[in-house]
């Protein structure tokens, strides 16, 4: 389709973006998702056709990572550059942001020039989408006494709940795979923990996929181990969607089982919610000795399922043997990153460059999320980028 | 007063800012603070009209921090890249830079694309601002000789003697809370020491303040128990600014005593000179244990002094009970950051926001020192802007 | 010659850099070196004319720096920032990055976005070019399945084998400061190794001085004391230089003989080829003592060569007594930064200015291999930046 014309048909799409946050996919309407997805799309093809989305001449767009991160850090990055914002890091070596009641103070003092604020804060189980909150309250109250000229619009680049930018550009991707959402109706996705030498990864991904992609009318299994399980909040969310939209959801105890006649398989670790909630306590008690001991019980836990390695014999049950795969990077993969992990070398390596086209629509959905918590006519102001027609490069 | 009418009214300052770094406020004439204060608030409505004032189109802004900081980084970068500059820090942790002859070089090598230098330093006394001499020095030496092709302006961002940014930040939220410069003429002014937890804050704010100030005919009051003394020529240099603008200045010892009828309070911590100066000796040797020893020595000198916080007792002693308080930020708040300090928490929580407005000041007075340093003619140059009507955010 | 002349003329040399990362001089024709130096001299021009050479709306270029650096650092950024792109610091310290499999990844997850990247790596002998070149294997296959929409150009901004934004900018100096390329055919420049309190200095700027300056007709002399070698491969490269560009290269021992009637001299201090080989298998096997033992050995074999220091009494030996002394900055200065080093500190006086220019050409010499790589018609693009004139600062 034309550039013009999909610009066009987001003109129907009747999504409440406009400076409101992206902390949950599962706050958002379908309509909001789908402007989300379709402005990244457009974003994209004009950067592919050199043209600029330019939309501001300055504005900071705040970065909060509260632990290490490239990817999502560059993708934050380019997103902002390609809008015309600078980012400035607010990292905690550079400066202390606490919970708590200077949360509100450090919020606005950041915030006098900024459009936006990206915040990656995943450690502790109960306390990073709180804090994004606590940061979204604070701005609200400096916008309304007037501390603040603009309201910056919060994007959440991963929290304990949820990490919308990976599951929204994993949707994307799908879409792309597969033709279409409507496409994605009735095709078996097989969210699967996976064996992992590290411990306490994330639950945010799997959460977040489950979630977002029984919206779609997908049969969403979700595999683990006995004891892996995930907040039961958003399982029962992930059931909920799946009776609305028409799919299915089904939790199992095999991957092996699990993958039979997947059209789509995500193998990936995380660290159980129990654990994490054990963990959160020692961290807060500053526990170290117990931190060491749950680690040691948890790894020996984990070496139970060496098994749950995605492999080519795995694969081979997927429908016609060969499902997508998918991961959020970086993948521990076999005899590459470590001696046992998620996947093997050959069947990663099937589909590496796929999952660096997975991790290439990161940027655009961030900003989409970006573009359309600043623009409340999306269509209207990517007509006038289309019109203005200013090369990315050259003159 | 319209935006075109501000503008205009610019002419008629003499002020000689043009190519001259901003290192002290004493050292600039009323014509070159008031510049500062119009340019600030002309360029706050523009950006605040969505009126982008960008007048680079590349263009270095370095910063060189000595010590963390959150909001003076933020109101750095906020000003450079509202005028199209870029921040690159120098960052100790990334690149060393020393006293001594090796300045020179090292300013030089920073400044070859570079319009602006950043630098707060207020760790040791006679240090901080001698230090931004001995960078300018560096940059005369390379301008002349064509080394750098423009001479960076430099702006102090705290250094043991001033805190400029702040002073005429807090100047700009008087004028405005008050009217006009003209009415702060009479209104008492109680720069007052306060308890704090904590040992070794800087002078540079209550510095700045008293010799800023007491340029405007108020009545200025400095208390804090005996032994806190500031460095004496910056009292002396306020005492003289007092006589001549027909206001007063004062120093007491009670701050219960100080704050009665007070139309402004700014109660705040400092370390006392004379420590400085044993701290700094201390540090130029390296001398751990000597540093534990006076840090002992100061948190229980500082102790018997408790009962200087700030609170509603105090504040119903000032002008109709309702002084206006003002803080640099971060403060430290009873039963909030700390068991007790420098000001109650029911009484920071009625002036809370007025203190984030205060702040929200710095970014435009920044802007306005480096804007006024690098155009010869502000008026015309912002007529320009005005002209252009180039959109901040959007198309 | 005028601007517009200038820019014609760039039709006429036949150079390849589109496209073509700037990785070794030593890969490059006479011609890409031409075409370097001229588009640096033009786009300085442009700069000192307030004339804004930007070219890219957005885009990131990414630094990797994997030891610490003031000069590079801030000479890359000016250059980036000129063109119109953003740096981002992919820092280990923030986000890891390896040898090995994962290079591929991370280059990639870094790119999607990204229209340049800078590598300096210099730390392993062996090491840093091979990892410029695997980082440029993965942004090959990256662009190739369209992960990518542009393919990122690579600048070697310091490895184990070549500095050639160094080597280059040096070579600008010397055209300026001899009037002509032609004009260097003849002259005598002594490389020459240095005393300095310091162990284990790169190998990189002694040979990428003696790898580019023999193409143009000099008599190169490298002197060292016996033992203090450098990489035998790039010696030999040196060697055929020499002949082919009818010049001389000659390898002498004492630092008193080699200046001696020299036009130009570069003191220098590195460690010899076979520590840096030691050196690189102890840091592989991370054998702490024996390093520690190395660099003890080191610094006493260094001890025996303190009377290689170039001082007034060399420089008297010289040309007219006054050979252009010549230094990548920092130096170790005897009586300065250290009590017997490189130079002394008279004699560095003398040129110390002369040396800031020298460092002054390395953001252009960046900037014009960030354009020549990205614009295939370097004299087109030039020229519309003429017409165009658009200032870099002021409206």
């Amino acid at each position: 389709m034309k550039l013009k014309n999909k610009i066009k048909r987001l003109k129907e799409i009747k999504s409440k973006l406009y400076k409101k946050d992206f902390l949950l996919t599962w706050e958002k309407s379908h309509e909001d998702l789908e402007m989300i997805l379709e402005v990244a799309d457009i974003l994209k093809e004009l950067r592919d056709k050199n043209i600029s989305p330019k939309v501001f001449q300055s504005g900071l767009a705040v970065s909060i990572f509260r632990d290490n991160s490239t990817r999502t850090r560059f993708s934050y990055a380019s997103a902002a550059n390609l809008l015309g914002l600078e980012v400035q890091d607010m990292d905690e070596e550079k400066s202390q942001i606490a919970h708590g009641e200077t949360v509100r103070e450090t919020a606005n003092m950041i915030s006098f020039l900024t459009d936006v604020i990206g915040i990656r804060d995943d450690m502790y189980l109960g306390e990073g989408n709180k804090y994004m909150r606590e940061v979204a309250a604070a701005l609200d109250e400096g916008y309304k006494d007037k501390v603040l000229p603009n309201r910056p619009g919060i994007v959440n680049l991963q929290c304990d709940m949820d990490h919308p930018t990976q599951s929204m550009a994993d949707l994307l991707h799908l879409k792309k795979e597969f033709g279409s959402l409507e496409n994605l109706k009735g095709k078996k996705l097989v969210m699967s923990w996976a064996y992992s030498p590290s411990y306490g990864k994330p639950m945010s991904v799997p959460q977040g996929i489950i979630a977002l992609l029984t919206r779609y009318g997908m049969d969403v299994e979700l595999a683990y181990p006995k004891g892996y399980e995930l907040i039961p909040e958003i399982v029962e969310i992930a059931k909920n969607n799946a009776k609305e939209s028409g799919g299915s959801f089904k939790i199992s105890h095999s991957m092996k089982e699990a993958v039979k006649d997947a059209d789509i398989v995500y193998p990936k670790s995380w660290a159980p919610f129990h654990i994490m909630q054990e963990r959160t306590e020692l961290l807060q008690k500053g526990d170290k000795a117990g931190l060491g001991k749950l680690e040691q019980r948890c790894l020996a836990e984990n070496a139970k399922f060496k098994d749950w390695e995605y492999n080519d014999e795995k694969m081979k049950l997927t429908k016609d043997g060969k499902a997508l795969y998918m991961h959020c990077l970086p993948a521990d993969i076999t005899d590459v990153s470590c001696t046992a992990g998620e996947v093997s070398a050959e069947t990663f390596e099937k589909y590496r460059l796929k999952t660096y086209h997975e991790a290439g629509f990161k940027p655009y959905i961030i900003a989409a999320m970006l573009f359309t918590n600043k623009f409340k006519n999306p269509a209207k102001t990517l007509n006038k980028i289309l019109k203005r027609g200013l090369k990315r490069k050259g003159i």
